[in-house]
């Protein structure tokens, strides 16, 4: 981004599935000014969504107070695929299964600025590059674990998706071969084993042959979702507090995950070989421990010359990283 | 390599465990003009090594007849860790447990001119990329099928083997979990299962379990190495002498290696995808239907927007990719 006397700020969107999260940020800085919150809510359709975002949007810029012209422009990352050259959310598993909406159309004409479109992943790890745990390091790779695994290279400084705008995905190493199945319809892959979603079937399929665990009290004491598969979901939150307790169901199935995060990092250092891997994401952001039990376990197994002076360390942006690396995008950084 | 009216040539080594090849390369056609061979020879030591390189050298020299001056520089790729900065073959577990192996002062004063050192695959991913099936791709991995296995990335048209310069290491992901041990002590890794050696392994317990298989009698047939670990060695040869014979056993390892071989390529196109993935290696070489294998499972398992228009290749330049690839190193071509 190049200085400018004037400050300049963007507007970032993080569209995910269960909140849709506006923020007005400081180009320079990476500051966030002032911020707004939706539900994502996708059952009365596209429209609906595109209204939604949109009033994110008109939330966060009035609250951020700036002159007329301080914002120049939009960034959306969304929980999804998406094809960036026509601003298009192409395929959104996760927005109940909306496909093909023109956000970049609906968005721009609104707010009559320019708009990029990226996913989530390449957002997060646009926000750690330029304003978190990524600076300062041509080499690295940004692995994020929540819902499932996420990934992004970024090389000479800048993200390296790949020709296919896809490299990255190390929650689909294949670290098992024949293992579980993988929400993609792959066998044996990282997200299968390391990811929220896997962490929590593990748990339910314990609970329900009876393991003692402290969470069977903390699953009835909120409001769960039923619907999810294998049983109630169980947020990250939930385990940092089964976590606090010592509970030792919960700390033998994190360890499992933490074991199989730390195999994909040793294929990750061994092919790609980074300088520094930055751990992010809504399980990490809520047992920030797993940093510390993933980091000896993938130093010990990589090849001893690739990881030769290589850092492991946690995100920085946290919650943020969204709409800051949303901004980001949208105002070309990258 | 700028173009210039003299035909520039280079002198390109490629140090192997057992052979040393030495060949005078058109630097600007890839062509090879004269070679000469050793046995490598490791027991008298390091300088005897370096003696049996630099006589394979001025053979190949004297063979092509140049004219004084034509050959401007010297490459050599060995099969072992090389500090390319001090010329120094570091460690090579192949020849003998030879280290430290002044190569670069040695070969560089004995010819007065320009050397540089690099390991047996990148020396090979350079004569691919150069003169071979890498060629006019910016983004590739090639893969190299052996004794072990080994790689390379090229990304933006030249090598990229990272700030350790190790990236490119396929052998050493981890594709089964707690599974074989590998040879750099690992556990899982791909080269457990892909590698000849791996390979050879599987046959030689399967043979001791009473399998029928022609390989028997072949092995009876040659001399066999029988200080190799777990028994003869099988050369790749030998393999595919028994595919031609339709041999149960062989072709059932053959699919094995090939099964795992597809997911370490499933894995690296979902995190790094590459356009054009390049297989090689003496096992290839000697069994080219193992790419033909390996490539529907690849492509299959692999994210679909990740393996889209993503192209499994053979190598093209064979035994000479070693010396072309030496040659094109020393001439800085990278």
């Amino acid at each position: 981004m190049a200085k400018s006397e004037e400050p300049r700020y963007g507007l970032g969107i993080d569209l995910g599935g269960t909140k849709i999260l506006a923020g007005v940020i400081d180009l320079e800085k990476g500051t966030v000014i002032a911020t707004a919150k939706k539900k994502t809510r996708t059952k009365q359709g596209a429209g609906e969504l595109l209204t939604r975002m949109g009033d994110a949007a008109q939330e966060a810029l009035t609250a951020a107070k700036l002159k007329e012209g301080a914002v120049v422009s939009i960034g959306v990352a969304a929980a999804g695929q998406v094809d960036p050259a026509r601003g298009v959310l192409t395929a959104a598993p996760n927005l109940g299964g909306l496909a093909n909406i023109p956000i970049g159309e609906s968005l721009g004409a609104r707010f009559g600025l320019p708009i990029r479109l990226g996913n989530d992943v390449q957002g997060a790890a646009l926000g750690e590059l330029h304003f978190g745990a990524a600076r300062g390091v041509a080499r690295s790779l940004c692995v994020f674990v929540g819902t499932g695994v996420g990934g992004a290279l970024i090389n000479g400084g800048v993200l390296d998706s790949g020709p296919n705008a896809t490299a990255g995905e190390i929650g689909h190493l294949i670290v098992h071969a024949d293992g579980r199945y993988c929400g993609c319809g792959g066998r044996g892959h990282l997200e299968a084993y390391a990811s929220r979603t896997a962490m929590t079937r593990r748990l339910q399929e314990e609970l329900r042959r009876g393991r003692p665990s402290i969470l069977r009290e903390l699953l009835k004491a909120e409001k769960a979702d039923d619907n999810a598969p294998g049983g109630p979901a169980i947020r990250s939150g939930l385990l940092a507090q089964a976590l606090k307790e010592k509970d030792e169901l919960t700390l033998e199935v994190l360890h499992e995950a933490a074991r199989f995060l730390a195999y994909g990092l040793t294929s990750a250092i061994n092919l790609y070989n980074p300088s520094r891997i930055i751990i992010g994401g809504g399980v990490v952001e809520a047992v920030p421990q797993l940093v510390d039990l993933v980091r000896p376990i993938a130093l010990r197994e990589a090849l001893p010359a690739a990881a030769q002076g290589i850092e492991i360390v946690a995100s920085q942006l946290g919650d943020d990283a969204g709409i800051v690396g949303a901004a980001i995008l949208g105002s070309s950084g990258q």
